[in-house]
C-alpha cells in the first residue's frame, strides 16, 4: 500500500501518517519526490481497511498495489482450482463445460425435453431456474420448490447435474439438497449474507458478475465464498450495464483472460444473458470459447416462442446443437475438448 | 404496449403477433405504415410480460409505451406520498429531512456524542450503520445487534429516530423492533426476497439506488414494497458507477426530479456516499436541496480520522454545522424549510 | 511515478527499471515490500510518458502519482484564473456569469428578441450556434457564416457579447474575427488539431467536456490550449454518457467541486445539454449554482416548440427570468452575485 | 415514428400534434390506448428531425421505429459491402483481412522490418501511425508526413497496403496521397466535418467507434460519408468507456454481429486498443474471429520495450505469427479464410 501526500503536506502531517501505520502493525517507508512524499507500507497482506490512513490531514490519496483479496488470487495459488460438479463434469481444467437449459422451469414436458435435446447435443449439466428473480414484481417468478423437483426428475431421466440459481437462504438450502450447483445471481452477487450462507452448505457455487460490478469486486466476492471455507468457486461473465441500448448488457469477454490472470478460480460465459438475442447468442458463444472460457451456460428452450421468461434468447435445439459443433471445433483449435456429461442408461438409450 | 414489425415480416406474421396478443386478453390494433408494421396492444395496465411477444418471428422489438410499474407513479397517485419516521419527522411535504450520523456504530460515546451535534445542528434523523456490506470480507463489518442497541440508546438520549441498514431478513427484525426506518442498501437494492419480507415489518423504508440501477429499475424495486402493501417507501440517489474514477461514484442529481416526475414516493439524496470526499458533500449537499431533494443523508463523524469505515466523507460536526446554515437558507429560496427533530427532555437541556 | 513490480519479478528485472528510468534522465528509486517491489521515480514533472516502462518484463503496472497536465493545475497556479469575455463579463471570479440563447440561430428575428429578452432577465452572454454538429448527417446544421453575421447583430442591439461554437479551423476563424468566446463542442473535446488552431486566434475558449471524458481527460484537452499560450479557457460541463436512459446525458454536478479542486481554470454547467429536458433544467440550473459553478449556459427560445434544434430542452423566456430570480438568491447564500451585461444603448431603452 | 401523448393529454393537444405531423407532410394516425393515445407517422423515411414534435405541449416522447440512418442500413441495402483497399485486399467478403503493425512509426528500419515480418506471418495490411491523437500535449505525437513516406517505402519493399489515421483536413490529403485507407480514429468519430473532407478523397475510409459511442452513433457517422457519395467506409470496434478500470476499454464483441444485422459495410476489430495489454490481444484475437468480424488491426512491434507509444499492448513478432496460425483456424470453423497480401517481387524473396 502507497500513502501519496498531497504537494503541501507539512513534514509534521508525514510523520502523523508514519505513526498510524505503525499504529496498525506495519512498517513505514517515507519516499520523497520532488513534488511530493509517498509513504510505502510494508508488510501488509492486502487486508488493510485504509479508511483510516485516507482521513489524515494531508493524504492525497492511498494506492492499494496489492489486492485486497488474497485467498482467490493466482499469486497465492497458481494453478487453476477445479470444480467438481459430477463425477465426470469438472470445471476448470482442459475440459470446456457446457451448461444449458431453458430460463425457467416451466413444466416436466418442458423440463425433460429439453433435458434430452441438450445432452444429445453435447451439453455436460443442465441449467434452469425455479427461483427467478425478476425486475418487475409482476413478470413470472418461477415455480419455486416444485421447480427443483422437476430438475431432479429431469436429472433421474437424462443424467445432467443440475445447475440452478438462489436468491436467499431458504432457497438455497432447498438448492444444496434437490441440485448439483449453487447459482448467485448477478443482482445477488453483493448479497453477502447469502454469499456466507452459501458457502456453508457444500455445494459448488456458480458467482455471475453484477451488472455494475469490477472485475475486482467479483474477486472479491468470491472471497466472501473462499474466506468461509468453500473453494469449489465458478464465476461467471454475463454482462455489464453500459451506455448503450444495442444490447441489454455489453458482454465484456476481455473478462476471460483478465481474471484467468489475476485468480485461479475458473470463469464460464453467458453468452445470453450478456447479448439478450438470439441472434447473437450463437457468434458470441463461439467467441467465449475462443476467448478461453471454461465453460458456457446457454439458454435452450424446445418452443421459444411459448417461453414464460427470456425467450427472445432462448435457442432452438436445432440451433443449439448447429452451436455445439463450432464450439468443438473451436476449443480443439486452442487444445481444449467438451466436456461429456455422466453416463446413465436412460442417456445411453436416448 | 406496441410490438413493431421488421421490414421483412410478413401478413402472415402479423396475424400471428395479433393472435398471441388476443390470447393474452388484450386487443390489437395493426397500424401499418410506409416502411413497417407496428401492432398496438390496448387494454394492458402496463403488467404484461412481453416476453412471448418478443420471441414471436417476425417481431422487431416491443416497445413499452407504459411504464411496468403502476402504484408507484404519479400517474396512478398525483399527490406525494408522506412518509412518517417520526411524529414531527416526515418526508416528502415541504419540509426537507436531514438524517445525519456516523458511517457505522462504533461505541457508545461516539455515536451519542454524534447524535447530539447532529441535533444540535438541526438534524431531524440519526443515521449510523450496524450491519455493514462491505466489498471486502477483511473490512469492519459493523457491531451487529450490540450497533442497534447503541442507536436506541442515542434515541433516548436525543429523542432523533433512528434510520439504519437491514442486509437480511434476520437483521431486517432487529431494525425494525429497535429503529425506526429500515434503509435498503444500494446492493441490495435487487434483492427481492428482502424486498418482499422488509415490506411486511410496519416500518418505513428508506431503499437506496443501485450503482447500476436505472431510475426505472429504482421504482420496480420500490413497486415491490408497495406490492406488498407498504406504502411508507423513501427513495435515495447515491451514485451510480459511471467510467470517470475522479469520484467513488457519479452524484445523479438529476434523478431529484425525475423521479419527482414520474413517481409520488420522496426522493432524499445521500451526498456521501454520491461524493465519497468531504470537501464535495458540502457543495452537493446544497446543489441536492437545490435540486429540490426532499431530504438528505449525511455522515458526520466526531473524529473521522479515527472512523472505522468511510471516515474520508464524513463531516466535522462543525462542518456539518455550517452547512446546515447553507442548507437551511437555500431551501427557504425555493419555499422549503428544515424538519425538526422531535422534542424530548435531554434534547431541550442539551 | 511509481513502477510496480510483479511479485515474480527478479531482481534482474528491477535493475532495468531502474536503468531504464536512469536513461529518461530521472532518478531511481527502489521500495521493496513485502510482496513486491514499488519502483519510486524522482525527478519528473508528470510529462513523462510512461509506455516506455510499462512495457518492460517484470512491471505489474505503472501508477501515476503527478497528473499528466501541468499548466492547468491549481498546484501550478493557486488563484483561479480569470477569463474575460468583455470588460464587465469576466468567468472565474466572485461573479456567476449567465450565459443563454437558443440552440441554433434561426434569423435575424428569433435571435434578436432572444436577446433582448434573456439580457432583460439578467443574462450577461447570449449564445447560439451557427455551426451545429448533429449526429445525423440530416439533422439542420445551424446557419453558418449568416448565423455569425446575426449574433454581431444581436450584440450591437443588446450589447451583449458573443459565446459560439466552431467545428473546424476555418469556423473558428470566423468565431474569433465575429464573435467573443469560442465553443469546443463535446465531440470535439479531443480534437487536438482543433484544439491547437483555436488557442492561436487571441479569443477566450468554452471547451465542454465530452460525453466519455474524464475529468482528467478534459484537463489535459485544456492544457493543449494553455501549452500553445492561451490560458483564457472555460471548461464546462454538460454531462456524460452512462447507462441510464431516463436522461440524455448524466449532468456530473460533482465535476464543478472536483475541478476547482484540481484546476485554477472558471468552470461553468450546461444544464440544456447536460438533462435534456426543459422541467429538470429549471432544479439543475439551481443546483448548479448551489455547487460552485462560475457561470450557466442555457438554452432559451422565444418559441421553443418551433426550434428548429433541442425545442424540447429550451426554456421559455418567462421561465428563464424566473430560473434567475432563483439563481441569484443561491449565489447569494454561496457569497456571490451575478454578473452584469456590458451596458449599451439600446439595452438601456429596452 | 412514433409520437406517445401523456396519459392526461387534451384532446386539443393531439389534434395539435396531428396538425404538426401534417405540416411536416407526412401523415398521422392517431391510435387511442387504454391508458394513452399514440400517434402513428406514417410516410418518413428516417430522416425527419423530431425536435419539433417532441417539444408540443402534451406529448410524452416521441419513438423514432425506422433508425435515423438510411443509406448504411441493411435494409437499404442487403449485400454486404465489399471495401477494396488493394486488387487483392477486399474487406467485407468471406476473406478475413489482417492489418498489422506498430503504433507508430518511427524510422524507416522499424517499420520496414514490422513490415516484412507481419507480411511473412500473413498479414495483408499495413497499419502504423504517422499523425497521434494523444490525450496529453507531451505525449510522443507521430513523425507527420515523414511517417506517411517510411509507410510509402515499407509498401514499395512489401507490397503490403497501407492503412493510417489523419486527424485533420491537412493530414487527410496527404494520407489520400501516400496511403490506401485512411483511417479516422475514435477521437474523431463525431467530427463530422472531418467526415465531410474525408469522404470526397476518394479513398475508402477505416472508422473507428467512438469511446463513448452507441453503434447507432456510428452508424450515422458512416452515414456521413455515404451521403457525401463514399460508400467504401469500414466500421471498426475498439472498446469503449466503462466503470471498471481492469482494462483501459470494455472491447464490445457483441458490435461485430449487431452491426452486421443492422449495416451492409463490413466491420473490423482492434483488440489491442480493445483490450490495451498484449496477454489479452491474443485471446481476444481469436474471439473478434469466432464472432465474424471481417479483419482484425493488430499492434505489432519488433521490440515492443522500446516502442515510442502503446508498447505494453503491441505483441512480439513470434507472437503474431503464433496468433496468424490460431486466427487461420478459427476462421476456417465459420467457413471464411485469410486474406492474402497483394503479391511483390521483395515479398516474394523475402
Amino acid at each position: 500500500m502507497l500513502v501519496v501526500m498531497r504537494q503541501d503536506a507539512t513534514q509534521q502531517q508525514i510523520n502523523d501518517v508514519v505513526d498510524a501505520i505503525d499504529a496498525l502493525g506495519f512498517e513505514a517507508r517515507p519516499l520523497p519526490g520532488s513534488q511530493r512524499t509517498v509513504v510505502g507500507v510494508i508488510g501488509n497482506d492486502g487486508r488493510v481497511d485504509s479508511t483510516r490512513l485516507e482521513a489524515l490531514s494531508g493524504v492525497f490519496r492511498v494506492i492499494h498495489v496489492t489486492a485486497a483479496y488474497t485467498l482467490v488470487s493466482r499469486e497465492h495459488q497458481s494453478e487453476t482450482t477445479i470444480v467438481t460438479i459430477a463425477p465426470s463434469v469438472q470445471v476448470g481444467g482442459t475440459n470446456v463445460v457446457v451448461m444449458a437449459g431453458p430460463c425457467s422451469v416451466e413444466s416436466e414436458e418442458q423440463i425433460v425435453a429439453t433435458a434430452r435435446a441438450v445432452r444429445a447435443a453435447g451439453a455436460a449439466c443442465l441449467r434452469g431456474g425455479a427461483f427467478k428473480p425478476r425486475s418487475s414484481p409482476y413478470s413470472f417468478q418461477g415455480l419455486g420448490k416444485r421447480g427443483l423437483e422437476l430438475l431432479a426428475l429431469a436429472r433421474r431421466e437424462t443424467g445432467l447435474p443440475i445447475v440452478t440459481e438462489a436468491m436467499d437462504e431458504a432457497g438455497a438450502e432447498m438448492v444444496a439438497e434437490l441440485g448439483d450447483c449453487i447459482q448467485i445471481g448477478a443482482r445477488n452477487m453483493q448479497n453477502f449474507s447469502l454469499l456466507k450462507a452459501v458457502a456453508k452448505l457444500g455445494k459448488p457455487v456458480l458467482l455471475k458478475r453484477g451488472m455494475a460490478a469490477t472485475i475486482n469486486d467479483l474477486l472479491l466476492s468470491a472471497e466472501y465464498i473462499l474466506a468461509a471455507g468453500n473453494n469449489q468457486v465458478i464465476l461467471c461473465e454475463r454482462g455489464v450495464r453500459t451506455f448503450d441500448p444495442a444490447s441489454r448488457t455489453m458482454f465484456d469477454l476481455t473478462a476471460i483472460p483478465a481474471v484467468q490472470a489475476l485468480s485461479h478460480l475458473p470463469i464460464i460465459a453467458d453468452p445470453s444473458h450478456g447479448t439478450g438475442q438470439r441472434d447473437r447468442v450463437i457468434p458470441m458463444s463461439r467467441a467465449a470459447i475462443a476467448a478461453g472460457a471454461d465453460g458456457l451456460l446457454v439458454e435452450v428452450h424446445p418452443n421459444p416462442e411459448r417461453a414464460r421468461s427470456d425467450g427472445p434468447q432462448a435457442l432452438h435445439p436445432e440451433q443449439f446443437a448447429s452451436l455445439m459443433d463450432d464450439v468443438r471445433a473451436i476449443a480443439g483449435v486452442i487444445g481444449r475438448t467438451l466436456a461429456r456429461a455422466p453416463g446413465t442408461a436412460e442417456a445411453r438409450v436416448g
